[in-house]
């Protein structure tokens, strides 16, 4: 299995994965499903990918080619003008791909499928976060809906749900999404660690922070405990219920 | 869908269960998903049931068919000696009605499947918690796994891995899986209340407390909010992630 969150902040756009990929329990591997795409001052697109690992690769390797070959097929997402294009390019590709590995199967829900959340800016538009299924056809988050989780969703969902707030700052938001990963982490053993994470500022046309964090990482270590403790407190400062 | 949760406490046993069925979204009803049986100073025994509802319905009137007439085929539950057997009984019974509805289908994860939570106590033994799998086999809860989930588990479990200890009171507990509940309900509609509550005190040999908890619970929603505020100071009160 897998976990991204893609956060739509007033602040920006917030994309964190695992990496942990598996075929049955003793197959396990670890896979990038964050990639970034930018021109400096034009645009800047995340993509994150859950589902069959081969489908997903197959759509980044041919995003990828095309922006090398523009001829062969345009637009490009790199070229097209506007966010709802790049959508609409990320979901044809990836109706595509599950087609093909599907051959006359059917191709929805089969285990060909992948689903995507695509980010990003264009110069003089606003940022966009879109969730891409697997049939190619995708929904952009609202300020009533204004985060999509793909893959593992449900463990991470509470926290979400009751913490999010669009105006948060990035660094709390970062900090939500650490903690909605943890208790998905310490539930499921499709999702693991190291996490990647993309902090995407608004309108600031270029990339932002990326980094990965590490299973080793003392500061997420420090941050699970302390949820712990504050959780466990949090539960005994409530009244007690009463037989 | 359904949620429903055994927890096996060193002071007893604690059983909460929903009571939405659904067959679709546009077919929602209330069924009761929690059954109790009680012979005073001998046995207590309780079972909750996810999973479809014609058959578990159908086991729930089979285990009580033979009750009435035990000639028919002995022992029923509150006969037999030992609660490994009551659970033996009471798989094989949900073996036979899910055989019996898949015809010449699969019976494993057929949509004719149910999943059930077996506890209670007789007279001179330990108290028992099982979980029932529709192919009629049987797990038992142990001191590293003393609760089981059945159904909708997945939003309820964080705080649960999280907060659950088996010292702790029966009060506590009562409150720790209202808050998993809360969690659930807030995040999927196939979850609803009311919900069923039956908390039974160890080598008490007869029922304790069995409450309904209504929508309109006034402690409930208070606590609801309590658990909300206290989530969000909890994460306020972490330190902020450093971009």
């Amino acid at each position: 299995m897998t976990y991204c969150v893609g956060l739509k902040l007033d602040a920006g756009l917030v994309f964190m994965s695992d990496t942990r990929t598996n075929a049955g329990v003793d197959n396990v591997s670890k896979f990038r499903k964050l990639f970034t795409w930018e021109k400096k001052a034009e645009r800047v697109i995340t993509i994150m990918t859950a589902g069959n690992l081969a489908t997903t690769q197959a759509v980044i390797s041919l995003l990828e080619e095309r922006l090398k070959a523009p001829a062969d097929r345009a637009p490009s997402i790199m070229e097209a003008p506007t966010m709802f294009q790049v959508a609409t390019i990320v979901g044809r590709t990836l109706r595509e791909c599950v087609a093909e590995q599907a051959g006359d199967g059917p191709t929805s829900e089969s285990p060909f499928g992948a689903t995507l959340i695509v980010g990003g800016q264009i110069a003089g538009q606003k940022m966009c976060l879109f969730m891409v299924y697997p049939e190619g056809n995708f929904v952009e988050a609202s300020d009533e809906t204004p985060f999509f989780q793909i893959g593992e969703t449900k463990y991470g969902r509470p926290i979400l749900v009751r913490a999010f707030d669009k105006a948060m700052r990035m660094e709390s938001a970062i900090k939500l999404l650490l903690l909605s990963f943890d208790s998905t982490l310490k539930a499921n053993l499709s999702v693991g660690m190291p996490l990647d994470l993309h902090a995407y500022r608004a309108d600031s046309l270029e990339l932002g922070v990326q980094r990965r964090v590490e299973e080793d990482d003392a500061w997420y270590a420090q941050l699970s405990r302390d949820w712990g403790d504050a959780l466990r407190s949090a539960f005994d400062g409530l009244p007690e219920y009463t037989l």
